[in-house]
């Protein structure tokens, strides 16, 4: 496989099939690849089954995967480390593993511990939304968005070459970085609005005011709220360190405007607001 | 003109073509109205007029405004009292005269103090973005949107019930609510999650990251800080005792959820991004 070609294995297994997984499970099934499946949520394995995107379901120890040429972990990223242990006693013949989480920095430490190092390539695809589930997934959910890819010390340039062309493959934009700087990064970029929607909807309910009552902006405002608890604290204790720094510069950026807006100071008050939409929109 | 019915006048004046009055000249056109339309920027008229929306140009004072039926204000909420001096000293024949501003108590008071209070009942559309000027308006702008009416004590119940049809004749859903209320209640529910977007991207842009580099949760979340500076500007200063209080929850929400990120406790985390997915999505 080369640095620019696309690679589209005979058989993958994704492990885990929510939103990520379950559109990963259907953009490989429609691309003729023989999906293993699994799930600890049997009833979503059944799902996938009768649409169709799983052609085979793992066992509960992930029996079956043997067979896989490609393993994609779409578990919740407090949960991935337990189940790369199961990956690592059975996908001998796998060239590749992969993953979907929002942190990079422990995954690629657990693979190296269990001696997946060299095959062992993390992906973050900047897809999806708040929803959840097998019915939350669907086709070309990847298509043009950013994969960031990380890799270990330790992987081959084969293994980086074919996460590549298999994210590629799928519509993907790879982009290989660093697994300590993606961390740093998506602690601003991707932890910290979601952690900004949860406490906007923490504060509006503690003030008794429904969704309902919210106005367009205050709906697109809280929509993140309703992302996956599971999934989201577990991203957010394995980034605490870095996201703790996001929220207090977010808690900074709160208590000046709040200042600004008791000293009724009109012009400094308008340049907080022009510089948030010079940011938001340049050139406008 | 009963409770029920709608009112859609012969001759309308509309002061302010932006995104807001923009699209209610677009709506009033299509009903055959005869629109006149005003705005200080002589270019939006001009704009308005070359599409058809707006038959006649108000003058700088509003000259020619006194054969308008219902006169509509649509500027900034700051500016808005400078401008119903105006309406006050032309708009004899007006039988309504309203508003779409975002705060409701300081313009009610105003047309009270200019003579209008009979005639005046304030409007509050739930529409429209975060985008600006006679391009971004759009038809039917206001389908389905609530809108809040406020009218003072001295309103003519004739000029509620007008408020009420004229509202409804655009597709509105009208709600009359008391103006202190209404005010207390768009603090949390629309100039929180404005000011929440604000104050999120100012932390991101001092902290150097660029809005590119957002997933689709972080651009949705930074939408509404692209919102209008001078429109918000006025709004914030309005409203600031009754969004002051509101900011002191978010950051107190935000607090205490740094604090529990800090301590690890991974059932609290939870607990807290639990009740805000369910306050999000009720019975999820």
């Amino acid at each position: 496989v080369s640095a620019e070609g696309d690679f589209t294995p005979a058989t993958a297994a994704v492990i885990g099939l929510g939103l990520i997984g379950g559109s990963l499970a259907r953009d490989l099934a429609r691309r003729g690849v023989r999906v293993l499946g699994g799930d600890a949520d049997r009833a979503s394995i059944a799902a996938a089954q009768a649409d169709g995107m799983v052609h085979t379901a793992l066992g509960e120890e992930l029996e079956g995967i043997e067979d896989a040429d490609v393993v994609i972990l779409a578990v919740p990223v407090h949960a991935a480390a337990a189940v790369l242990r199961s990956v690592a006693r059975r996908a001998r013949q796998a060239r590749l593993i992969t993953d979907v989480g929002s942190t990079k920095a422990a995954i690629i430490a657990a693979a190296g511990a269990l001696g997946l190092a060299a095959r062992f390539v993390g992906a973050h695809p900047l897809a999806g939304d708040h929803r959840a589930g097998w019915a939350a997934g669907r086709p070309e959910l990847f298509t043009g968005a950013r994969v960031y890819l990380c890799a270990g010390a330790e992987a081959t340039p084969g293994a980086v070459a074919l996460a590549h062309a298999f994210w590629r493959a799928l519509g993907g934009v790879p982009e290989l970085i660093d697994a300590a700087t993606h961390d740093r990064q998506l602690a601003w970029t991707s932890h910290l609005p979601q952690v900004t929607a949860t406490v906007l909807a923490l504060a509006l309910r503690d003030g008794g005011h429904s969704r309902a009552a919210l106005g367009p902006g205050g709906h697109d405002m809280t929509r993140l709220a309703g992302s996956s608890p599971d999934i989201w604290t577990g991203i957010a204790l394995e980034n605490a360190a870095a996201l703790s720094g996001a929220l207090d510069a977010l808690g900074e950026r709160l208590a000046r405007f709040r200042h600004t807006l008791d000293s009724g100071d009109e012009a400094a008050l308008r340049t907080l607001f022009e510089a948030a939409a010079d940011w938001s929109l340049p050139g406008r």
